[in-house]
């Protein structure tokens, strides 16, 4: 039966990467199923790599191999890397504000086998959506957002998230800005899906700023968040072609499906172990 | 046979301007072959239209037609509206620097017969295209541009246009800035090609901003020009999909292609009047 | 307040139909907010169109235009057409297997307010889908088709929609056939949803056949349905990119994402009479 | 200095494959600076690998690491493989009838540099287009074919290859058959692009056959010639979007865009060593 686990690894670029790992691998009896790499610069640059390979271990035996690896070829070779199983399941919390067409499309992905995740937690600042959430036999929690008080719901959050931790935080059309200090202390990636072909139209309402602007196409992007609104690693974005009969609802409506097909995406791909953070990009296997 | 008339018009919206137009050219006989209309909305917004119909007129015939239209249907409803005889051939300048592949591309698909244009002149801040150009039988001005020395390279191009006139200038990839002031004395509308999807990336150097952006798709906009750097009414974008792989000479690669179709489709577009100015925007019909 | 209504019109082409359509509309005080049309030939074609009119009528007001127009404009001009209340919403039923992805995406999409429709039934030839459709507070029947006695499931889904009239039948991945006769007795539109890009790959399978084929994009086809099979009138058609690596499974999933899309575009089009028949084609205004 | 080889496998897949490659590079002392790889299944099925190595290698070298190689690695493990210097120009012929944008796009890409070929001989059996050909400095034959006397045409074909021996023929519009004796003799992989989104419109007059379907969208293929009209194994695929306004001769100029960029890609993929024939489908890495 297959038993697949994935490698990821980036490091200085230097002759024999591919090599030293491939053998260490063919050592312990590892089939390579699957493996995508690149270099930023064959000399000097960044190589990262995704393998996927099938080999049946117990626990004592990964815990060998990531030993054996560690030793022989990633810390010689100056590697940052792990290895994860690719039948683990990632556990996800979502962040949703008033517009649901992102976070029901995540949860029917899920239901469907589609998205090899477990939604232990949705939270709102609003309770508008606990129907559709409860509907999937899903936990919703209402954390209202106060101006001028929001730390009060961000210690709830932590709170929660301390007591069902999660792999991944996913914020589904959540329209309020996590906080750098927030963003250190939940120590898991966050991935948000911005209304609009960033860099054009960050910030608030990029549909209106479409319509004014003019543009014959309008986007959605997908990207890890970090302190700088709207700015962190781009994981996945689309775009699409809009006229002038469109006005800002028709923006709302014809971008809600390049959203959430932008956003499922870029969940895929990370809980695939397919995206790697390269400075301020990334790269996707 | 047919003689088709094109009839822009922009004015405020109110009932009867479709009625009061088509009765008009009912009575004298012309058939709509064509019409499409847009209003920003029904009550207190821009009505837009564009008709074609099909009246064979000599010059005389066509004059008392404007003149009958002017005071019957597009004075009392403010009215401002142009008639343009579907066969004249738009004259157009080519303004290029040293990337071939948009004023190539203008010249194919005019030789070809895809865009019903004259082109009198190409001129260049270099010499390099000289031979490509003349190969079609064209004039090549070559007319340097000398930094500090703007001005002269301005004279010299309202020259030769005063010399041949044109409906309509294309920078075809020119990597110089026309003054306000040449706008003003050119006089008629000049399209540029900018290979970004603006508004990002406007500026110098758009695919290096990319690159570092880490977008994962990239776009080229063709817009009219107005003095303000890349920020004039948008005709037309496309965008085509890039990954982590492709370097900067990629991107200018794959750029290229997208530019040249953008470019090409806002040039016909606009040489078929399909093109209305609607304040920062465009209506293309 | 606006009171929209849309006047649809086929008729051989010939001068002044839009100067008498027009001409009409304005004497009875009605604004046309929106105008499209098309002729396959100035010349002895046939002239389609569809305009939006805003005028107050109740419903004495509204037969006597439409006898109006039938008697001064429709018959003198051997028109095809019809008027539609644009505030009337379309009553729908869907007929349904057990592929849930499009269903669900139109239920959710009418829920929303993208489509004004109304779904007074689901029919579907297994039990699989009853709750979710529940969910949403609507009707759903079972009506199983047994091989060779298919004749008893039309006769039972004639029954329930003699009981429900709709205006439109949406077959939303339903995999059996509807006979020629029961799409006579029927007697509203039918709109299929192919999981390929017709015509590739009609019939049983198009994802194993796309696979076989190695395909480098597959795509799906919202069109009417007629008795012969997959080969009626397209209304809308989109591709999506996929690789060798896209088994049938990978093919199946990603196709879903393009089908829902297709579908609703179609439904929503056909119930903003937008969707004119031509021939075994369609013009979509 | 950079030197890169490229390797290409396809063998039963079996763990130990990348292993084996890796580890026989890396004693040479050759950098993998890419590889990607592909499986039709880990148990029992094709495994296909890409690799390129940077390796300094005089021709000795070269046949020593190629024999080291085969008794090593791809004998053992019956590999069907090759090596391409990757700095070595593909030596490419053309044939084409009355169109000129696929030609005339392939020679400008080449001038440009984008596509690393050579093209010794430009075949068309019309005189047309002589000067566009002669105007890049290229040698072009016109070789008639006259109906019931193909096969004069196609000795005279074989006498101009036998004289200028190529890597590969690209039929770019060629509107004749060759017979499959032709294609046996000629014993050089051949691409041709065929107008239509295959499998749909297979044959002659695809764009008035789309037309009379109603299509939503038009596209082209490029694929391998053999034996079986428009049938081979397909390399690229691409669309474009169309109305019922576009008549047969608009989707003939909107289809010229899409095949002229879908021939330029399987064109550089092919010339880049990534497409695998597998089967009757194509694995382009």
């Amino acid at each position: 039966m297959a038993s697949i686990t994935r490698l990821l690894i980036s490091c200085p670029d230097q002759p024999g990467i591919v090599a030293a790992t491939a053998r260490l691998l063919a050592d312990t009896g590892a089939n390579i199923v699957d493996s995508d790499q690149h270099t930023t610069d064959p000399h000097g640059g960044t190589f990262y790599m995704r393998m996927e390979f099938d080999l049946a271990l117990d626990a004592a035996a990964r815990a060998e191999l990531e030993t054996r690896f560690a030793r022989e070829v990633a810390d010689p070779l100056q590697m940052q890397w792990r290895m994860a199983d690719a039948s683990a399941r990632k556990r996800v919390a979502i962040l949703v504000s008033r517009e649901e067409h992102c976070l029901l499309d995540l949860l029917w992905r899920a239901r469907r086998g589609e998205l090899a995740i477990d939604v232990p937690l949705v939270v709102s600042n609003h309770e508008l959506l606990r129907e559709d959430v409860e509907a999937f036999g899903l936990r919703y929690e209402h954390v209202p957002v106060v101006r001028g008080r929001e730390g009060e719901g961000e210690a709830r959050l932590l709170e929660l998230l301390a007591a069902e931790p999660v792999d991944l935080i996913v914020l589904a059309r959540y329209m309020r800005i996590l906080s750098g200090g927030l963003l250190d202390e939940l120590a898991v990636p966050v991935i948000n899906i911005h209304h609009s072909f960033l860099p054009a139209f960050a910030g608030a309402g990029p549909y209106a700023q479409a319509k004014a602007r003019g543009v014959k196409l309008i986007g959605a992007t997908a990207h890890y968040v970090t302190e700088r609104l709207d700015d962190g690693p781009i994981i996945e974005q689309d775009t699409v072609r809009v006229t002038h009969r469109d006005d800002v609802p028709a923006l709302i409506r014809l971008g809600a499906d390049i959203e959430r097909v932008v956003l499922a995406r870029a969940v895929r791909w990370h809980c695939e172990d397919r995206v790697l953070r390269a400075g301020d990009t990334t790269v996707v296997f």
